[in-house]
């Protein structure tokens, strides 16, 4: 009764305005993908990338946004000269650029697709202009959660998230503003490593930790994955975006990652969203909000996945996730010191300079040395971001010493 | 960001008024379970019962409603003579007066939970005095959709599921009001048969197929999940509730009952609802929509259901399941035969009087025999359903004699 029959949606009289900043990694590049297969629905107006001048370029002479920024400003000549013969196509360059556009009156909504704690200011940018946020970032919000919220209050814009799992339980809170939350439930896939003991996990490699079994994601958060780090980051992110108490946050390792994750209400109902893992569909409903857009993705089908298979997760061997769960329950700027942190090690981890464990020793020991502050300010966040990773560098140095 | 904390909903005003239609029955001795333990939220207007004198008028002292309705018209003076002290509460007997009470002016909800094809003229009566009806008694879809959900449409009220599978869609689908459905997919236990032969089929007896693996439900309704005749009149019911086309729905045999039923949308996404096999929970949903009320009801945990299983229903064994789709595909008074014949079937197993394959035989003949018609009128729904228990009844004694 009353639901609408199958007619594709009418396109928008004005195409919805998308800044897609972190446009050649790999949310950017699946999000072009998504816009491209909606023609007439949305139009870019600035792309952003670190370093990939090649493909920011292929970008914009695609999409033909009206600024591009590339954050290495060694690279602001070559890009400039490429797009040299597209005027109406500016070209910028730097962190303070990036934040400049990031606020311009010509946008609708700005998908925040860079890397690590580099999403903040941006962010904060954008959200004081007004702009919706579409969150891929999850850095944002573990690293300031609170300011960011408030400021989105502030403003009155959305916050639409692009990870999977907190997509899904937006995605499941539609049409639900009157029911409080009794809890939700994160789902993992346990990464490549599910299952080892700590005394395993201190021999895997680097080329091991980044093949991960189900989601196609760039290096960083699938080291992050394989670590249970990018979970730790993922209750951190909820929490705040969905305004819990700690203790509402779940996690529940689910190997097959089709359940996204879960919300349970007062009444103990459970609503879950489901699908083949595969990053378009959250990225094309953040855009879409509140219209989900008919597409062409594969379908999931249960005959092809007759078991859901569900455990506790492994906080002891995946020390990572404690410590989000801790750094969570200190508040203040523990979470910006977790992340931090943890970016240093990551790094280095990738560099082949520490192993897999001692990433989680560079965040606890970061976590005891870096002065806490229970209600930071913007600044604050950015002076314990910088002193936090000059910690976590120094630590790596006394390793290898 | 917006989502309300914790606290206890307020209390409405002037509480919500629930006629309650087969108050005896396992629905409706579970609805007052659910009133009861929500003080101050609901009135009940009325109560009726088939035969069951003892506990209705139990019911009646207890929660004093302004009438109450026997079916049986020969316990009319035991029920009048047993609330004599009670003048506040009027006693009435047979379908006539039940049709009457539903459509009085001193209600806002009418739960439908008495059993078969009985609900049908109630349900027209309360609809047409403008109530919204929690419908349990899924026959009124399965034999009369589309005048019902005509009628629904026509008089503005609200038709709110109480089957746990239609209430889980139901509950997926607010908030997505603008979001067309591309399939649904009903969940069935497979009931205590799953996976027998048709030969094994032959072979078991009442006994055996009153016992349910998961659910806690009347006989008739036990039966029915046990030959999947159940599913199948769910099929039908899901089709006029959701407003779909008949290839939109879809059956999987998902033996833990955990996931209640799932909604794709025309992006691909799946959204489900969850928890422990436990009626209480849509019947409360149904009378609270659109708020979830608080309770103590027992919560799921993913680490007593590890694994979640799922196949295809097989319906070559369980042929009441292809029947019923076949019915649909067919539409007029096609289900309302399938529906007739399915209840002289399932009486005469329940009575030892034939087999368990017999009931799809006598369902299936019935189908061939009994006169289609393509459009047919209130008159002519009744008339089809008197035709087919003539018939039916005619087959089971031919089978005997």
């Amino acid at each position: 009764m009353g639901y609408p029959n199958s007619t594709p949606p009418m396109l928008p009289e004005i195409p919805k305005r998308v800044a897609l900043l972190g446009s050649t990694g790999s949310i950017g590049t699946q999000a072009l993908d998504v816009l491209r297969a909606q023609p007439g629905r949305f139009v870019v107006s600035a792309l952003s990338a670190q370093s990939n001048t090649d493909l920011l370029v292929a970008q914009a002479r695609e999409f033909r946004p009206a600024a591009v920024v590339i954050g290495d400003e060694t690279k602001y000549a070559q890009v400039r000269e490429a797009l040299a013969n597209q005027p109406e196509t500016e070209v910028l360059a730097g962190a303070e650029a990036l934040a400049e556009v990031a606020g311009r009156p010509d946008t609708d909504v700005v998908l925040t697709a860079m890397v690590g704690y580099a999403g903040l200011l941006p962010t904060v940018a954008a959200i004081k202009a007004g702009h919706d946020i579409a969150l891929a970032n999850k850095e944002t919000l573990v690293v300031a959660g609170q300011l960011i919220t408030e400021l989105v209050r502030e403003h009155g814009v959305k916050l639409l998230p692009v990870d999977s799992e907190h997509s899904a339980i937006f995605q499941c809170l539609v049409g639900e503003e009157q029911n409080p939350i009794e809890k939700i439930i994160l789902t993992a896939s346990g990464g490549p490593f599910r299952g080892r003991s700590r005394a395993q996990l201190a021999q895997v490699t680097r080329a091991q930790a980044l093949k991960h079994p189900n989601w196609d994601m760039g290096a960083k958060i699938t080291i992050d994955s394989a670590s249970l780090m990018n979970k730790g980051l993922e209750v951190i992110e909820a929490k705040w975006l969905f305004g819990l108490r700690n203790e509402q946050v779940e996690v529940i390792v689910h190997p097959q990652s089709i359940i996204h994750s879960l919300v349970q209400f007062e009444d103990g109902s459970l609503k879950a969203q489901l699908g083949l893992p595969d990053m378009k569909l959250p990225i094309q409903y953040a855009l879409g909000y509140p219209q989900r857009l008919p597409n062409e993705f594969p379908r999931f089908s249960f005959l092809d996945y007759p078991q859901l298979t569900f455990e506790a997760a492994d906080t002891t061997a995946f020390r990572n996730l404690g410590l989000a769960f801790e750094a969570m329950r200190r508040g203040g700027n523990a979470p910006c010191i977790l992340n931090a942190a943890n970016e240093i090690a990551v790094a280095a981890f990738l560099r082949d300079e520490i192993g897999f464990l001692q990433m989680s020793e560079v965040v606890e020991t970061s976590l005891a040395r870096v002065s806490y502050l229970a209600a930071p300010t913007l600044a604050d966040y950015v002076a314990t971001d910088q002193e936090t990773r000059r910690v976590a560098t120094e630590l790596l140095q006394t390793a290898r010493a």
